[in-house]
C-alpha cells in the first residue's frame, strides 16, 4: 500500500507512493480540509484542478449533519459529495475535544452535548470506526484521546494507556466488520500520543506499530504548545515508527513547519490554515504572508504572488482588496484556491527536490526568502 | 449599434442585435447584476461560462468603494475586473432611492448621507455620467428620479418634469465629455418615469424621444407596485419609444413576467432575483421555484431540475441541502450558478421561439407548468 521512492542522504526526508482505494497519493502531500464534505468556498472540480490528490473530511460534522447513515445510503461520502479521489477522515476524538460542551471521557468513549443543538451524545472506539466505515474513507483514523497542553505526565500517561487501549478496540472492530460503502478497502491509521514526553511518545507508537496498523499519525500536536515542541513531539516518535509505513502530522502547519516535518521524516499534512486564513483576507506568498485587506494594496496592480494559478493571477491585489472590503465571496473563493495551490506547490517543490537530491537547499532557500521580508 | 432582426407576428416581442464597444448582444437578454464589480458569489470565466453577453455595474457602489477615479486608472471596469464582454452601468439614483439616508432632492441632484459611514454626498447628472464614464460601462444610463410607490399625480408629474431637465444636462455633459476609460465609446439610455399615470408615461417617452438617446429604459417599476401596475407601465411607455431603439425594462423579474413583458415589446431585463434568492436557498425549476432547504430534499438524489448546467448537475438536492444548512458557500455558488443558466437560458428559448415564430406558444407553454405545481 506504502513505498519508499527515495530517500534524503541529509535528512529523514522521503519521496513516497501510496495507494489507496480511490487513487494513487504521492509524498510528501498536503491534504486539503473538507470538514463537512465541501473543501471551503471551492467545486471539487476546483479542488482537482488544483492537483490535490487526497482530502480530509471530518468524521464528527458528518456524523452530526448529514448523519453517516444518509451518506451510507448515498453510496459513502465520495458519491455524495461528487469526490472521487482519496479521502481520509479523521476519528473524530479531537472535534469532541475543541468544539462540544461539557464532555466526559469514560473507559466506554467520550460523552458529550454537540455544539449544534446540545444533544447528548456518547462517541466510543466502535462508532467512530463505524461511522467512518459508513461514510467509505480510503483511510481512516482511530478514535484517540487527544490531551491539552500543557499536560502533566501522570494525565499524558493515563491518556496514552487508554487511546492504546481505544486502538485495540478499533482494530478489533474493523477486523470483523467490512466498510459499508466505498470501495470496500479502507486502510487505518493509528495516531501517537504522549504530550510532550519523549518516553511517552516512545511508548505510544511502540505500543500502536505492536497492534499494527496501516500508517500512524503523530497526534497531541498544534494543540497551543510552542514551535519548537511540535518538532520534538515529532522527533520523538518517528524513530520508532515502522521506515515501510505513511507517517501523518495531524492539523499542521505553516509552510516552513511544513518542511521542517519533511525533513525529519513525516509524509502528510492537513491543515485549516490556508483555506481559514484565506477567508480573512490573509494570502501565503513566497515572500511571507500578505494580508490583503492593508491599504498598502490599495493600488497595487500585481498579482497576489508570482506563482499565483491562472484562476488567480489575472486579477490585481488592488481588486481583491476591493472585493474584501465590499464582502465579496469571490474574494473568499479566490484567497482560498491560491492558498491551497501554494501550499500543494509547496509539497510539489518538496517531492521534486527529494528526488533531485537536493531538499535541504530548497527547504533553507525557500524558508530563508519566506522569512526574510515583513508581512504586509 | 442596434438593429430588429425579427418580429413576432402574435405580440410584440421582437429579436434583436446590439453593437457595443465590448461585443455583441443577441436580445431580448438578461443581464446579470455584479453591483460592486463582480456577479456575487461567481468568477467572471464562470459567468462567460454561463453565457452572459452583458453584465450590469452599479455607479453608486462602485463610486463609494473602490471609487471610480481607482476603476478609471486601472482601465475602466472591464480590465479591474477582467470581465471583457459588454457592461452596463446604472445611474445611481435608485440606489440613492434605495440605500442612502436622510436623502434631499434639489434642482442641482440629490443630496444625501451614504449607506456606507454616513458621509454627506451629492450626486448630480453630470457627476453620475462623469462617474459613469470613468467606470468605462458600454451603455450608461441617465440619472432620473424614481418616484415611490404609491405616488399620487402631482409628485409624479413634478417629478417626471425634472427627470427630463436632468436627461437634457447628461445629454449635454455627453455632448462635451469623452468617456475616460474603456474603449471610448459608450452608449446612452434614458428612462421613462411617470408612475402608474398612462399621460405622463406617454409624455416621458415622447420628452426623451425629443431629446433623442440611444436606448430607452421603463423605471420606477418594481417598487413595490402590483404585478399588473408592473405591465401596464411598460404598455403604457413601450408604444412611443422607437421600433430601432433598445427598450429596457428596469430591475425585472420573475421567469414569467420577463416572458410577459418581451410579448410586450421589451429587449432587456436585468434583477438581482436569481442571485440574491440562490443565497437564501431557492432554486428556479421548470416547475416552479423551490426552497432547497426544505426537509423534501433530504434524500432526494435528483438534481434541481433536468435542465442544470454539468457545473451543478452531478450534485443531489440532498448534497446541496446539506451544503445550505451546514453553511456551506459552495452551496450559494451552486445555486447562483443554476439560477443564473436558467435566467440565461429562458431568454435564449425566447430568442429561438420568436426566429420561429411560436413564440406565445414558448411562453404559455413554460409559464403553464411553472405555475402548476406547488413550490415545495
Amino acid at each position: 500500500m506504502f513505498s519508499v521512492l527515495a530517500t534524503d542522504s541529509q535528512s529523514s526526508a522521503r519521496l513516497g507512493r501510496m495507494d489507496l482505494a480511490h487513487g494513487t497519493v504521492e509524498t510528501p502531500i498536503f491534504m486539503p480540509v473538507g470538514t463537512q464534505g465541501s473543501v471551503k468556498t471551492l467545486h471539487p472540480r476546483e479542488v482537482e484542478e488544483l492537483g490535490a490528490q487526497i482530502i480530509l473530511g471530518n468524521t464528527y460534522h458528518l456524523w452530526l449533519r448529514p448523519g453517516h447513515e444518509l451518506v451510507r445510503d448515498f453510496g459513502g461520502l465520495h458519491k455524495f459529495t461528487t469526490w472521487d479521489k482519496p479521502i481520509l477522515t479523521d476519528s473524530g476524538g479531537f472535534q469532541v475535544w475543541s468544539l462540544a460542551k461539557l464532555r466526559k471521557i469514560t473507559e466506554e468513549g467520550v460523552r458529550f452535548n454537540n455544539h449544534l443543538d446540545g444533544s447528548k451524545m456518547l462517541l466510543t472506539p466502535e462508532l467512530s470506526m463505524e461511522i467512518q466505515a459508513s461514510l467509505g474513507s480510503d483511510i481512516a483514523m482511530l478514535f484517540d484521546e487527544c490531551p491539552p497542553y500543557p499536560c502533566d505526565k501522570d494525565y499524558a500517561a493515563k491518556s496514552l494507556a487508554l487511546t492504546t487501549r481505544w486502538a485495540r478496540r478499533c482494530k478489533a472492530w474493523t477486523e470483523k466488520h467490512q466498510p459499508r460503502s466505498g470501495d470496500g478497502v479502507q486502510r487505518h491509521f493509528g495516531i501517537v500520543q504522549g504530550s510532550i514526553y519523549a518516553d511517552l511518545r516512545e511508548q505510544s507508537a511502540r505500543e500502536l506499530v505492536d497492534i499494527g496498523f496501516d500508517g500512524y499519525a503523530v497526534g497531541g500536536v498544534s494543540v497551543g504548545e510552542p514551535e519548537e515542541e511540535m518538532f520534538r513531539a515529532i522527533e520523538n516518535a518517528v524513530p520508532f515508527l515502522p521506515h515501510d509505513k505513511p507517517r501523518y502530522a495531524m492539523g499542521l502547519g505553516t509552510p516552513p513547519q511544513i518542511l521542517e516535518m519533511i525533513a525529519r521524516g513525516v509524509d502528510m499534512f492537513d491543515c485549516v490554515m490556508p483555506t481559514r486564513v484565506a477567508r480573512h483576507g490573509m494570502a501565503f506568498t513566497l515572500d511571507g504572508p500578505i494580508q490583503i485587506k492593508n491599504k498598502v494594496h490599495e493600488r497595487d496592480e500585481r498579482p497576489l504572488c508570482e506563482t499565483s494559478p491562472p484562476h488567480v493571477a489575472p486579477f490585481s491585489r488592488a481588486y481583491l482588496r476591493h472585493l474584501f472590503r465590499a464582502g465579496e465571496i469571490l474574494a473568499l473563493r479566490l484567497l482560498s484556491y491560491h492558498n491551497l495551490h501554494f501550499y500543494l506547490r509547496l509539497v510539489a517543490g518538496a517531492r521534486q527536490a527529494i528526488a533531485a537530491g537536493n531538499f535541504l537547499a530548497f527547504k533553507d532557500s525557500f524558508i530563508r526568502r519566506y522569512t526574510q521580508t515583513d508581512p504586509t
